[in-house]
């Protein structure tokens, strides 16, 4: 009859304040250079962590974030009430223990909070760079945040993890240094975009192009092309739920009893993603939004590049994907789980259920934690026995 | 081993050259009242007819076109190769077949293909009625697709059909006069939007209002706003197709072998996409395509308002729904069997395979050929007596 012990549990699970931290590298003459042949320097990488690095280093897990997210995965900080966006998943005794491991979260370069992208200053010009900034890839993604790994001195990570584009992430570490990651969670991801993908895409960044105030890019002194990028971001809120979530939320409810007879938000289901979409230019770049949205599209570890024939590898995999999810389906998940099969690669797969679509990752909290508890348990004990629960599909 | 027979069916299928017509009415001081209080006057139908109605005037069968749609769905217009919408399906011969039954298409009220809509003449001001032009529903369509039928002397239909926005109208054909239509095919539709279908009207809707050119709905002097028009098409185009017939269709092919590194259309599906976005401005109205999508999202024929308690109603039902789309996914036609069960109306229900999307009712021609056939000729000679197919759920 005491709810005492839930409280005292709630107020133990919080990281508490955090502070957005920055390491810049990559300063000239040593450029990072890109997969596509293009090279930028200086890179500044914003990062956050939760935790205690161990003595020996050995207890530190990457988490990557979606394309809109940013370094700030938990905790809140200092005269702001909003949490990171994984917060109900990283703390003491949440799914990313932070009372047992050490946890690093780093905005993607190209993005737009903190890390190097087209709205910071190109130093050759001492003007943001809009669309001079080079075209970047996951894997240039993934070679900055090996930058920052090396600067915090950790030789290889207990875990690299992340859903949607932070699951593609987490994928091209295996990729691109298995040698460097004991384990790998991608969630709600894919090993390339299908055309249907790449589609959302292209009208989320014709959404941007079409509004006259984006000139080109180059509107940084003008401010926001805030009516394309709004309309972006609801098309991308449809995407992120699912039919039946969308039901359960709104249903055909109006915001007022009749219509507008106008073009106004007469369902509540329209003001919603209005909201969204307003509220979403006053924290993200829009240039960002083309630059990460095509890294995405261009994303593709399919037909044996996630582990190349011969390479031996023994990063473990935990591969979770939702129901309800139509942006990022299960099938999508179930090809990863098929390519490592295909390579020997120890690897565990679970559907969950749920109605929330591809929000799930960021929603579904209680089973997420519980089989990623326990993967990353077995992992630090470098123990290969796990059998998986009921819902596990062992491939 | 020779297949002259076929070619000859071929030809046999065409309706040949047709002509779109005109039917003016509602002229003051008897303008058409619409539902929700305006009046509306005069009123201009642009129709097309295909086929002989019979001496006792009882072969009709009433086509809805669905969004986009126009009066033109079958046949050729002189000195123009394209065929109308659902050629495949009306002509002699086909499911529609149009050397037993007389076939009528009408553009819808709202509409910018011939009949009235915002881009018509205010006759009160002499110029566009642009946002002037009153908000519309399906039954308003409904109304004004009767005065035709009346203009006709066509006292009652054999059949309306129709997919999508088509089907909505025919299910408000059986619910505003159920005495005035035999039976009716709703294909690939709804009692009622979702939210999720909503929201991507609203994203449709908000395509266009956010492009400046819109100029609030006033651009008939200067232009259509293109590019908003186009990005609402694009859209709109994905929700037409699955996943699946995108992978089929484009995979992840390139337009040239590397990428843009700009914002190029880089993939087929983008490049398809931008095209189908242009070539839609210069055919369609962009005030149309506000006051359409707002008709079809207040459309709510659901808790029993498609056949009220008590009201006895002969017509019959033949719906249909594609298992791909999820754009209206078949539960929503499934609700539709459910509420006619429930009136005990004489309703059959068939889930056909495709893996199409919304877009089967217009690419799936012979499995509805063969269903609408049967279900036709049994209307017509009085029966009631047809079980289905191995597809069909009787309900």
């Amino acid at each position: 009859m005491d709810s005492a012990p839930v409280k005292k549990e709630k107020t133990l699970c919080d990281v508490g304040i955090v502070e957005t931290l920055f390491h810049t590298f990559a300063r000239a003459p040593h450029e990072l250079q890109l997969e596509y042949g293009d090279r930028i320097g200086p890179v500044t990488m914003a990062y956050e962590t939760y935790g205690t690095l161990n003595a020996d280093r050995s207890n530190a897990i990457l988490v990557c974030h979606a394309l809109s997210g940013d370094a700030h995965a938990a905790g809140i900080h200092a005269g702001d009430e909003n949490p990171g966006w994984w917060n109900d998943m990283i703390g003491p005794g949440k799914g990313f223990d932070t009372s047992k491991y050490f946890v690093i979260c780093s905005n993607v370069i190209g993005g737009c909070r903190g890390s190097t992208g087209p709205s910071s200053i190109h130093p050759g010009t001492g003007r943001p760079y809009a669309l001079e900034f080079p075209f970047i890839t996951i894997a240039d993604m993934v070679n900055a945040q090996r930058c920052l790994i090396d600067h915090l001195d950790i030789e290889k990570l207990l875990c690299v993890t992340g859903g949607s584009m932070g699951g593609m992430q987490a994928l091209q570490w295996a990729a691109s240094c298995p040698e460097r990651v004991r384990a790998v969670i991608p969630i709600a991801t894919t090993l390339k975009h299908s055309p249907q993908q790449i589609a959302f895409n292209e009208v989320v960044r014709q959404s941007i192009i079409a509004d006259p105030t984006w000139r080109e890019g180059n509107y940084y002194d003008d401010g926001q092309p805030e009516k394309g990028l709004a309309l972006a971001r609801m098309i991308g809120h449809i995407t992120f739920m699912s039919d039946r979530s969308m039901e359960e939320k709104f249903s055909r409810r109006l915001k007022k009893s009749t219509p507008s007879f106008k073009f106004d938000a007469d369902f509540e289901v329209e003001g919603y993603l209005r909201n969204r979409g307003e509220s979403f230019v006053k924290r993200f770049d829009a240039n960002s939004y083309l630059y990460i949205t095509k890294a995405m599209d261009y994303f593709d570890l399919s037909g044996g590049k996630l582990i190349p024939q011969g390479r031996h590898v023994d990063t473990r995999f935990l591969i979770i994907s939702f129901q309800s999810d139509w942006l990022y389906p299960s099938y999508q998940s179930q090809e990863i789980a098929r390519e490592l099969k295909g390579r020997q690669v120890d690897c565990t797969y679970c559907e969950l259920k749920s109605t929330y679509g591809h929000d799930a990752f960021l929603l579904e909290v209680e089973e997420q934690t519980e089989l990623i508890r326990h993967f990353l348990s077995t992992t630090s004990r470098g123990l290969h026995s796990w059998n998986g629960n009921g819902n596990a599909v062992r491939s």
